[in-house]
């Protein structure tokens, strides 16, 4: 028992500091490691197994969009980063440059890529001569470098995980359509897969990527009240093709200009996972996504039978289509439940000598602890209609949770007072002046999070400046 | 017709400059393409689509085996690399050194990872305590660099992608029989899926990798007879254990160094693919590992019923579930014939008015070109056949190149004969000192390419220099 209270308090509780529930949890659920490299992180099995997850279920909604996977260098010579002019402003403070190769110095620096625009440019340039060649629809899964003075696991760190999709059209619509068509990619992974609600939305001028006409983003909302970026798709209109000169023939033989788009999802899902279903006994996984669904627990393992009847329910529900595994180790069962609460192992499934007589299973959500004792006979269907009502819960829950730390504010006291005091979206009319959102932030520490799809008039003035108003705008403090 | 001959002769005869072949298939069947990297390659969708069915694939055999994969940073720092003697030794002069980075001079120099064991010693050093943490069996899939001055597209690049498998095992021998499970893995996946028969054996120490204690490797020889280390499986004792302090309780609670083992199968196997398998009109696929298996052409497409037709038989072989597509575009036949060809796509399936008026469709082989017309009642059943027997006849095809040419040499006179006329492994009997491989190379540019695991005795002297002999050796021109 000294050692199961052990595992458990190791987690400082949620509402008594989550920054650091966090990090504990990241820690003992073991989805990360740090290593000697600053600001980098290592995936250990459990985080990468996630991560890979994702990328499995991702990329098949990529596919049935037509994207195809592509592998492009790691290094950008300086000269190409510079070729668009607003891009190089955002990316070049923040990279990390190579600057020897081979015991030699380089002639040219080549930065880490921190996202890959210009080498696809490059590409496009070279491989797009006639209206037949588009559209191009390509995507990379790789690691990114952006160089983070302070970095927490999945959040911010220097290097990070994501794949990165870069498409070139003949024309401006083409290339809109595809850049909400990948948001609503995003938005239904999260919903269906991930169990989280997001709201879709545009970016400001001023949060939107550098190069980009307009950028789209979606946006969830943690336990905690703040807000996180989930993703985000780019439309560039033709800025990038004239900074590179890539054009194509179009059916009157005229040299037109393409349309390019770039939309990306990196392992930072992982923190809003963790931040938007976890508890103070570790993650809590939604089943779509959990690597392993159900861990078959045995009770007196000693007893005879027992490891056999647990590898039995073990081999019925993997050949059922359930990721199942046992926990066989000579550990007691406390500290076992403890462990598969911690990894957030959606569904227990206790077998001990007195349930073998009696024919049933114990079986155990990690979300609610709701418990069900079923007969072995009916054990697929009953961990499958556990693991099915566990993954539309969840959701529900985040929703519930969603919808109701959602504030509006016409006057700016009424604003300052609920960034201050309710942690969640504030609703608030804003006039399109970049100083009303600088001001903002300075006062409330809030930034403008997306102008959402849907939109509202909740009063005619700006909440800041008290002019006319354009745009209602979803408001909050992030991650 | 002008535009098919164009495709075609764009193909430098295999016969007349193999070299030059070999780079016009990697560029016409759209593999890869330059970019203004030095050294560095962009895999296009049809040369990535292979390497993600190479992941896949092998990724799922490294799963059966119990490894779990991990991410590990891009970055290691000067210091961390030095920690093992040898293994600095070896990788320091073909590093990239990040010098600076978020606009500052970094006080300690971060190396691209060339391989990543100083890395994961790290890790393990932090995560094992206990014999209960063993053994760890992890890998990560990633890209590489180390500086190559001259490159080839697959063959030898600056930045390559591959896996790399890192253990800690308790003993030696369990660290030996992983070594030696997972050369097994790539030699069996190598015959079963890419249809290229491999010797399997050991480095001499000249070869082997910069720390490891052995070396294992699986050689393959190439159409032109050159030879090709296709994969290597490395055991390291507990060397880098001892430079980096990784020690574990054992059950009577004395600490005790671990032992480790790396192995590794990169984006270079694509090479060995095409070098084995392809022809003068280009690529040539085994259905195994080809990311479209069959392409639907129709026949005067134009005509009532002909593409309505062809989309029906691609949906009934996805049902069956094979990767299918149908090339709907406005070229001529004869051209789409070419370019399925040049793409190495195993199967072809015609379908014009005629066929579908006698219920048949006309399948034609891309190995052999050997065309069969089966009744569309009878589709599914055919292709089957026809891409099973593919897959073997390109195995066997590929044995009896290896087979016919293996050659014995016992004096150094047959020796340099058999390296410069006939291109193929000679086997030849070695004393064990350096000196004579390294005049052995010099006198015939032939390196050692493994000692076999099937050891013969074709005499008792070392080929050339006479001294008594140790092992058998299979020398080689090698990429």
């Amino acid at each position: 028992m000294a050692k199961e209270k052990k595992l458990v308090e190791a987690i400082t509780p949620m509402e008594k500091d989550f920054a650091q529930w966090y990090t504990d949890v990241v820690k003992k659920a073991e989805l990360v490691n740090y290593s000697s490299v600053k600001g980098c992180m290592i995936l250990r099995p459990a985080g990468y197994a996630i991560w890979e997850n994702i990328m499995h279920q991702l990329d098949e909604r990529f596919k049935a969009t037509g994207v195809e996977n592509v592998g492009m260098p790691l290094f950008i010579p300086e000269s190409l980063l510079q070729k668009e002019k607003d891009h190089v402003e955002g990316f070049a403070p923040e990279v990390a440059w190579v600057t020897h190769m081979g015991g030699e110095k380089l002639q040219e620096r080549l930065c880490i890529r921190p996202t890959s625009e210009t080498l696809f440019c490059e590409l496009y340039k070279d491989i797009v001569q006639s209206h037949r060649d588009l559209p191009k629809v390509y995507n990379q899964w790789c690691s990114v470098v952006r160089n983070e003075k302070t970095t927490r696991p999945f959040l911010r760190t220097t290097e990070f995980w994501w794949q990165e999709g870069h498409t070139a059209h003949a024309t401006q619509e083409e290339a809109q359509e595809r850049t909400i068509q990948m948001l609503n990619v995003y938005a239904d992974f999260c919903r269906e897969v991930l169990a989280i609600p997001v709201i879709k939305g545009q970016k400001t001028d001023k949060e939107k990527f550098a190069g980009a006409e307009e950028t789209y983003t979606i946006e969830a909302l943690m336990h905690d009240g703040k807000a996180l970026q989930a993703g985000t798709s780019h439309n560039f209109g033709d800025g990038f093709a004239k900074a590179f000169g890539i054009q194509y023939s179009d059916k009157e033989n005229q040299l037109q200009y393409v349309h390019q788009t770039s939309w990306g999802m990196s392992t930072r899902i992982i923190g809003a996972l963790i931040m938007v279903h976890g508890d103070d006994s570790g993650l809590v996984l939604p089943p779509r996504i959990a690597p392993t669904q159900v861990m078959v627990i045995p009770i007196a393992q000693h007893k005879a039978g027992v490891l056999e009847k647990a590898k039995e329910l073990q081999s019925e529900l993997a050949e059922a289509g359930f990721k199942v595994k046992v926990d066989d180790s000579d550990k007691s069962p406390g500290w076992k439940f403890s462990e598969q609460e911690m990894r957030g192992i959606p569904l227990r499934v206790e077998i001990g000598p007195k349930d073998i007589e009696a024919g049933q299973a114990v079986l155990v959500r990690r979300d609610t602890r709701e418990k069900r004792i079923v007969p072995l006979t009916e054990l697929v269907s009953g961990v499958r209609e556990m693991l099915d009502a566990m993954q539309q819960d969840m959701y529900d829950r985040a929703k519930a949770h969603l919808d109701s730390h959602m504030y509006e504010a016409v006057t700016y006291d009424e604003f300052k007072d609920t960034v201050a005091n309710r942690p969640g979206f504030v609703k608030a009319m804003w006039c399109g002046d970049e100083a009303c959102e600088l001001k903002i932030k300075e006062d409330t520490t809030a930034t403008s999070r997306c102008m959402p799809f849907e939109q509202e008039k909740i009063s005619d003035v700006c909440v800041c400046c008290g002019h006319p108003a354009k745009k209602l705008v979803y408001w909050g403090k992030a991650y």
